[in-house]
């Protein structure tokens, strides 16, 4: 441990740089720092742990909330002066409540001007959701406002009009599987095989929508599936011999 | 713009922490700090701008490389010490030619002890993978496994079968797409619907890895089809009224 340690660039104040990455969904949820021993406790225990550097100790993030981050993998950058964390969190990671730490963003007006939007604590919908958790809010947006009234003659987008007719929406999935299946068949080519599986995606997303099963689900059971044993299951095998 | 810099908590030295992640893959590209001066640059030509400390000096990540990250969205964590940029990069990130700085993982032994393994700076498959893109690495293994020779008696994985059974697998994508729609004819429940997601994009990849395209370009078309218009294009509307 000590060589691995002696490895990385520490700061004047004995300090590196640590993200916490979601390992399913890859959400940035919060940015610390940690000493020698956080880092050494988080590769032993499995649990992120930082330095707090306004109360001037180590902290195991969630020994008081409850909100643990479980860490599978700890990757250095290349000068050795950032460490990426990546777990899985027990609840929000950010202590306002928030899933994750970066809910205010900036927004530029058209005049340039700048201002912070999303002071929302809790609403998810503000963080930096990369484009697949972007489509999946964009779905779920397209729901809550079928149970809204709409001004008269507004036409139903074709995600509300996939939500509202499960016939038609399983047709569609079926056919774009086909479709996807068909690049591949007839030779069609990489581009006409990446918007198939796009086709497929989207319609699948709808599908998921309609049962109330969010993505990071899905990549929950593909990591159970298909995951490679991380420092976690390592240190507890570590503790039982 | 001025009071939303106002806004942000600036360290000591007028810096915050800044964290350029990829917008569609989500990949952690770099860390490093920005001043007033480019975090305003930032919003107002949507190209990453840093402060280098060492070389005390603005830098546009890019201006010597060519690599510059396109950034269409900006994020103040709680406390407002630290950013996100989510851009799309232009080639790799890292100086030493790896997309991303965190190609360094710690390997924790069966005894306890930590090594750092992936010191092979291009080596992609090293860097903090998520579920999805974990698992397209999974995928891309048992391909580049095939054309190895195994040793006798051992038998080929199920992706290894699939990816030489073209026929088997577009059976199969189809077979799983239609398992998906059931979960939802035969109101199956939430689980299920988990599961059976999993399986058909599991197997959708293994199509997409026999014509080499790969997830992120999946998203990208996603990204444009459903995109909502990030600083980037606000910028260049700004310039040209
Ligand atoms: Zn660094
Ligand atoms: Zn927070
Ligand atoms: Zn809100
Ligand atoms: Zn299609
Ligand atoms: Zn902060
Ligand atoms: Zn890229
Ligand atoms: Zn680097
Ligand atoms: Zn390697
Ligand atoms: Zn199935």
């Amino acid at each position: 441990m000590s060589a691995y340690l002696d490895s990385l660039r520490w700061n004047s104040d004995g300090l590196v740089a640590v993200i916490a990455q979601h390992i399913d969904t890859g959400e940035v949820l919060m940015q610390a720092y940690a000493d020698r021993n956080a880092i050494c406790e988080t590769l032993q225990t499995g649990l992120a742990t930082f330095y707090s550097r306004s109360r001037r100790e180590r902290w195991c993030k969630g020994e008081t909330s409850g909100n643990f981050i479980r860490v599978s993998r700890v990757f250095a950058d290349c000068d050795k002066d950032s460490i990426i964390f990546l777990g899985d969190p027990i609840g929000p990671a950010c202590h306002t409540g928030a899933k994750t730490c970066w809910f205010a963003e900036a927004e530029v007006g058209a005049d340039g001007g700048v201002s912070s939007a999303g002071r929302h604590e809790h609403h998810a919908d503000h963080s930096p959701a990369t484009t697949l958790y972007a489509l999946e809010r964009t779905i779920a947006q397209r729901r809550a406002e079928m149970g809204q009234q709409q001004p008269e003659g507004t036409k139903p987008s074709w995600t509300a009009r996939l939500l509202s007719n499960p016939e038609l929406l399983c047709k569609k999935v079926r056919e774009e599987a086909g479709e996807l299946c068909q690049t591949l068949e007839a030779g069609e080519g990489a581009e006409r095989a990446a918007s198939e599986m796009a086709d497929l995606l989207y319609h699948s997303m709808v599908l998921l929508n309609l049962q109330g099963v969010p993505m990071e689900e899905v990549m929950r059971v593909l990591r159970k599936r298909f995951g490679t044993s991380g420092i976690e299951e390592k240190a507890s095998r570590a503790a039982k011999q």
